[in-house]
């Protein structure tokens, strides 16, 4: 059965659409300014489950995915729209109202305004598509597509978190009765934060020369970095950053939660730079470098090489 | 149960949300442009049933009921987004590849451009958010809120026909059992038309001072227009242009389909003017006329004069 990205690539092809393909598209505001744009769905039961999160988290949620692909642009987010199908039952009930609150609180700390959307009913599970517009000066927005052979390959604050999180929802775990380091697994997954400030960072004085966001696992989207890039890449397993609250999990399991988890919502970008320092950057870690090797993408572990498959999450 | 409406007008006064209310939201471009946008989310079951329709229709109508949004603010459509979340077992068979292919038959005749959105897996409906990006003149977008006192009041084509190609659907009846009338009504109902062209003519010159697409029946719509203008209005109910295809169907149930039915997507409009005509333009129907009496709206019927309720179409 095909996969969702076979989906998109084929329609993509077949209808000729060039602004399809990155985590936002980009479109020509006026002559200073760009406006990036993006859309996520979360279903219920598929992208989250009710009984395992609380309102106020899945509105956060759903605001936080696509500020990270407003992030993963460089791009500086403006506006929102949020369309949601509620069933009957949890419409009944204060649910709706907490969601809005968390989608709020999230919405304030970056200044994103609401500008529409829809509201519907729906059969029995909750849907939410999150819709928002970002800006970024003109020609400035950060492409999947610009890696170079010889970047450094570079990720933000450290992965395998949410996937650990994931694991222990699935066990039965919930916050209330795990430890200090499970709860924030699993707050990592619930109530996710988008890397805002770093995008709109990394597009300025051409830092970046590729971003996408961290949401299909590292594996996966340094695949589609590379293929939208036309290169090939070599990383090294030691050097990726993995959440510390993993410390206690084996290490099979944390390069599992970081490699393939996805929804860590870091960012993963190229750059010709070496190093980033700053006292107000998130903590940025050199992983692996861009080769001209292209769709070949190998994963140096002490001393054996190996071929890093693109095993992330596939909704399909 | 409070309504959507009444649950939306709630979260604009606590979070003070401006730009939600019309069909669209608008946004600045540059110095000449304005931007429109807006998404309508579509749930299976709720929206649209898949054993009714066909995947080409669906895709249409997708698309078209978000370009009558688009020409509800007399806007020229451009870019588009579409967010599915699909089943296997639709994801399997060429449902998906139809589906678009009705999409972008209706896109190519507007020129419209998709420039990205999602693809989920949802666990057993089929749910569709379709967002599209307009282009108007620098404060040329026609609000709901611009009727006043002494407007004429129009409604373009005809009313009342998706409601009745509905009811036949309802009661069983499919194109391909139906006679030329009947079948008229039901594709009316799966595969509506915009009036994409006449919402930018009514853009220009001023010739509207606001403008509703009839989404949710003529009384809703009429509502919602009254209330954003804060003014009343008076419709002579025989003037109301009815679908020719309900010829054979009783009085009570044309005025019931026209007025309460909804999902034709005609606009209604209210203009200083008297009369439109131009061998480009649709039929458009004189229906009444806008009155100071702020939120009553009056139908007349012959001798008689009586409150007209807001009996349209909700979702909760």
């Amino acid at each position: 059965m095909r996969t969702e990205f076979e989906f998109i690539r084929n329609i993509k092809e077949q209808y000729g659409l060039n602004r399809v393909g990155d985590d936002c598209a980009v479109l020509p505001k006026d002559s200073k300014t760009d406006l990036v744009i993006t859309a996520d769905l979360l279903v219920e039961d598929v992208d989250f489950r009710l009984r395992w999160t609380k309102a106020e988290f899945l509105g956060h949620k759903a605001l936080a995915v696509s500020l990270s692909d407003v992030a993963a642009m460089g791009a500086t987010p403006k506006w929102a729209m949020l369309s949601i199908g509620v069933p009957k039952s949890v419409w009944k009930g204060k649910f709706i109202d907490n969601f809005y609150g968390g989608w709020f609180m999230l919405a304030k700390q970056y200044g994103v305004e609401l500008i529409g959307g829809d509201v519907s009913e729906s059969t029995d599970k909750l849907v939410i598509d999150s819709i928002v517009v970002g800006e970024v000066a003109k020609g400035q927005a950060v492409l999947r597509s610009g890696a170079k052979p010889g970047d450094s390959i570079f990720v933000t604050g450290t992965l395998g978190g949410a996937a650990g999180g994931l694991e222990l929802l699935e066990s039965g775990l919930r916050t209330a009765s795990a430890g200090k380091e499970k709860s924030r697994l699993i707050e990592r997954q619930l109530r996710p934060n988008a890397r805002v400030e770093m995008g709109m960072y990394l597009s300025k004085r051409n830092r970046a020369n590729a971003i996408i966001d961290i949401s299909d696992g590292l594996a996966a989207d340094l695949h589609h970095l590379c293929e939208a890039s036309r290169v090939g890449a070599e990383i090294e397993i030691d050097r990726i950053p993995i959440d510390e609250n993993l410390d206690g999990t084996d290490r099979a399991a944390k390069l599992k939660f970081a490699l393939g988890g996805g929804e860590d919502f870091e960012l993963l970008f190229t750059s010709d730079r070496k190093t980033f320092s700053g006292s107000k950057l998130p903590p940025i870690t050199r992983v692996g470098v861009v080769t001209e090797n292209v769709g070949t993408l190998e994963v140096i572990d002490g001393e054996r090489r190996s071929i890093l498959p693109a095993f992330g999450y596939r909704h399909f």
